[in-house]
């Protein structure tokens, strides 16, 4: 088949899923769970290979060392996956859900019932474990997926899509699609007649790539610029707690405290700094903290390190520290650190991102952790799905109007 | 200003818009409908204008007469206009309605609301009377608006935009702009960073030249391919009711019958052709009609006419029926007449458009007909919002989360 091919029969599959009733899918979801323990040595053995592979790619240089932790898969997480894909079928049936319903006429009966969205291209990078997840998603949903993983996960893809589209026979295994490679991924792009919405997961660097080669309409981030905003009647234990864990408990992360804002009348600033500080971060000033405190001056406003560095700025209030995320955020996920709830609602309302925090890390912007099961990935458009996307975010809905010979 | 300066300060006023409450919104909304009636003697002149100007264009060959009726705005049509303000009005509040909440974990609250997306632009041809609807649901929504009509309206939009825009004072004026020049309208295509969602109302090369020339998400339907299909147990008066409604009604509306499929074991089918082509409609057969009935063959199965001509093709069962609409369709409506609640069923769960029907004409697909106050547009598009478009489509979702220094 032709990726083209693959995606019109993902369709065709994804319509025949849909009309089986909710208990077909379950068992399918079931199978797949049971099909990821019972595989757990082939998988480790695939996997095995893919890593000494990337160990070799390290050693010349052509591969970055952090790409070998996400590479990896053990007996135990596949457990863990195993789990992810039974909470998925515990979830909510999200097909056929009436979420409006009227009559417009008499005898004329309207409902808005959801359906899935249909066919789906997800371009990854590195994490294998992603793949069960997305696959469980999808078939809970009713949609048909293309999958693009990573070449340096390339066998333990492979497994995985092969042992799982065999456990959810008899659904038809061209439900899920397994892309080759990054030519035939760009072909899918330009199949904007076939495909529906394509997720790109991985890198600032693909999810532009991605945004800029395509008319598919994408659900993702690029950016990923969060805030905290340590406010003047902050609790100083609790500011210090938040920015440690925002910005340390893991600096890649696209939900990673990047900029850190501080009230000018905060009394504790001094010993915030040093807590960072003594734990290895680096700390570059705006403007005003440039002057201030004598730090050294930050490239932009708008810098997302992705590492142990940070923006520090000094703002004279909660209005000031809204208007500096708004033009300089990315529209992710942004923090206030304040006892006063007054000073927080103005927050919450006024800064225009997908996630906004009150006395909450910035690290808490993640499918599991807002409790939605597995994630499709996180979206900072404005369109469709924003902030952590899970099932709902496949999903579209369709008009169905019973009448009784109703003309206008 | 630039057309990007306007898009800017659009931002920055649904941002001050959103902040207000609900009753400042409606206040506004007041002022906008008094404003329509009180300057109706105004706004009939600069219509009139417009219409000689219209008239001239259509003596030389260079305006379509057709046009002439959208064109025209009556003391009647305004005082239509200012109820349908008034109605926007009255619909529920759209901001900030918690869809979902949840306690992840004690003391941590996370509630997901509804918000303004933010900046739309929207490009309509001819009717000058979406103005004032699409600007009533954007101000009740909170979004900022940037406007592109058609030159043949261009007297009658720039009085209702001024007239508006000054009614809605002490809101600011930015939150709605008027477009000028058709170079400014492609400039702005190309500022997906400051425009949240283009909608394209008019024509199928209007909203694929849109479609081609951005990547910002497109709301629309290019194509109103719509099918009736008349089951074997079909009603005959019932059938012939509504295929005659749905094809003859407006036959210009994207909503329109292009394609009737006929039950080869129908018995009323020469009845149901006749009564048809009584009232001038052309018939041109799929390839099992043309045999059978000797019809002259349609140029293909999925032409959209526009006009009083319609492709008749014959079908075996209601699957066939499905098929047939899923592959040669628009997904835009589609109807089954029948008295056979087990087809009306199956042909409802299966049709994978964004309007599906059971004995009711493809003309009920509109906005205002499904109770939605006025219509933003019809988007056969499967992300975001689907079919007939009200104030839910210019929402998104913000993510709040409440913690007591909660950290990962």
């Amino acid at each position: 088949m032709t990726t083209r091919e693959q995606a019109v029969a993902a369709r065709a599959a994804s319509r025949a899923v849909q009309r089986l009733p909710s208990e077909a899918r379950l068992a399918a979801l079931e199978r797949m769970a049971v099909a990821l323990t019972e595989n757990a040595q082939a998988i480790c053995e695939a996997n095995a290979r893919d890593i000494d592979e990337a160990k070799a790619a390290v050693e010349t240089g052509s591969m970055d060392a952090n790409l070998l932790g996400r590479l990896r898969i053990t007996e135990e997480r596949l457990d863990v996956l195993a789990t992810g894909v039974r909470d998925v079928a515990a979830q909510e049936e999200p097909i056929g859900r009436v979420i409006r319903s009227s009559t417009p006429q008499p005898e004329l009966r309207l409902e808005q019932e959801t359906v899935p969205i249909g066919v789906i291209l997800i371009i990854f990078e590195s994490r294998p474990d992603v793949l069960p997840q997305l696959m469980s998603l999808a078939l809970k949903s009713g949609n048909g997926l293309l999958l693009k993983g990573g070449k340096e996960a390339r066998h333990t893809n492979e497994i995985l899509h092969s042992i799982l589209t065999v456990a959810i026979a008899p659904l038809p295994p061209t439900l899920f699609a397994l892309v080759e490679t990054r030519e035939e991924a760009q072909e899918l792009l330009s199949a904007s007649d076939v495909i529906d919405l394509v997720v790109p997961r991985g890198s600032n660097a693909l999810v532009q790539h991605v945004q800029s080669n395509t008319k598919i309409p994408v659900l993702g981030h690029a950016d990923g610029i969060c805030h905290v905003f340590v406010d003047k009647s902050a609790d100083t234990a609790m500011a210090t707690a938040i920015a440690l864990n925002a910005k340390t408990n893991y600096p890649t992360a696209c939900n990673a405290m990047e900029t850190l804002l501080i009230h000018e009348q905060y009394p504790d600033r001094d010993s915030l700094l040093v807590s960072l500080t003594d734990v290895g971060v680096t700390l570059f000033g705006g403007p005003v903290a440039e002057q201030a405190i004598g730090l050294p001056p930050a490239q932009s406003l708008a810098v997302e390190y992705g590492s142990l560095e940070l923006t520090v700025e000094i703002v004279p209030s909660v209005t000031a520290a809204i208007d500096h995320i708004n033009q300089h955020g990315s529209g992710h996920t942004d923090c206030i650190v304040t006892s006063d709830l007054s000073d927080a609602s103005v927050f919450l309302n006024q800064v225009d991102s997908a996630c906004v925090f009150h006395n909450a890390s910035t690290r808490f912007a993640d499918g599991y952790r807002f409790g939605l099961g597995a994630e499709v990935g996180i979206s900072t458009s404005r369109i469709h799905a924003r902030g952590p996307v899970g099932v709902d975010g496949l999903l579209t809905t369709r008009w169905r109007l019973h009448g009784d010979g109703h003309t206008v």
